[in-house]
């Protein structure tokens, strides 16, 4: 049996528990960008219901294009309003470089990727450049609440950066 | 007190029960690919514990560059091996066109977008666009399990699209 099948076997059980459907928009009106690491259970860190934050997630929780679409979506079609970016400690973004990264696809495949792998070596420096990116971007109209942190996979704490 | 205080108030509390730390790499070696949509709570939905597996959202749950950096980073750094892509009922994606949405954008900024949206107006056509789109990338090694699922809003159940 796949991994894929036992969690549609958890999936089942929880079904059965369920009940619904909940509205569309986020009750709270936030959006969550976060890292998709493994240890990052997005809803328990914040104390999230279902129904109550849209939560982006990508490698390392930054800032690309596909962010910033979602985003624009979340604030300009569902009326989301506050910002939380999520980064954590022990990321395996800080463990390569873009160029290692890419060279390794070159001499592998013989093609490189013409995206940036987004690898950093710095977690506060990388917070602030996504909360960057978003002030900088137009299509992100509502701005008043962007706040960056990061989680501690040791603590379980969000410490913010300023 | 915004939104954002109050989910750190939650976070104090889910720090004080905390216990730490697992390893970076997933334990099941499986990516999730899901809707940002406030009602998916992957974890539940799939009976995933901390640090089983990568989650990774956006809105709608499509494939676009930046999931496949991150699918890149998944497999190639971090050892996971399955897909699980989850698209769902009653999404915001099936709601506006591209056209409209970047217009009005256009209209209100003067300014129009130079990435696509990704609405869809057939939620199984597009789990399938998004299942293309990963078997068709070179950057993506492991396609032996790549599987497209609706979240079904109303009952809990994922239904598999084939």
């Amino acid at each position: 049996m796949s991994v894929t099948d036992e969690l549609l076997a958890n999936n089942a059980a929880y079904a059965e528990q369920f009940s619904g459907p909940l509205p569309l928009p986020p009750a709270k009106h936030v959006a969550v960008v976060a890292c998709m690491d493994a240890r990052l259970d997005v809803y328990r860190i914040l104390g999230l219901n279902e129904g109550e934050a849209h939560v982006i997630r990508n490698a390392g929780g930054v800032v690309t294009e596909d962010e910033i679409r979602s985003l624009a979506i979340s604030q300009r079609l569902l009326g989301t309003r506050e910002i939380i970016l999520i980064h954590h400690t022990d990321c395996g973004m800080l463990t390569f470089t873009d160029d290692q990264f890419k060279r390794s696809i070159q001499d592998e495949l013989g093609i490189k990727p013409s995206w940036a792998a987004e690898a950093f070596p710095d977690l506060d420096e990388d917070v602030r450049q996504s909360i960057k990116r978003i002030r900088d971007n137009p299509f992100v109209p509502v701005k008043d609440s962007v706040r960056g942190f990061v989680f501690d996979v040791a603590t379980g704490k969000l410490n913010e950066v300023v």
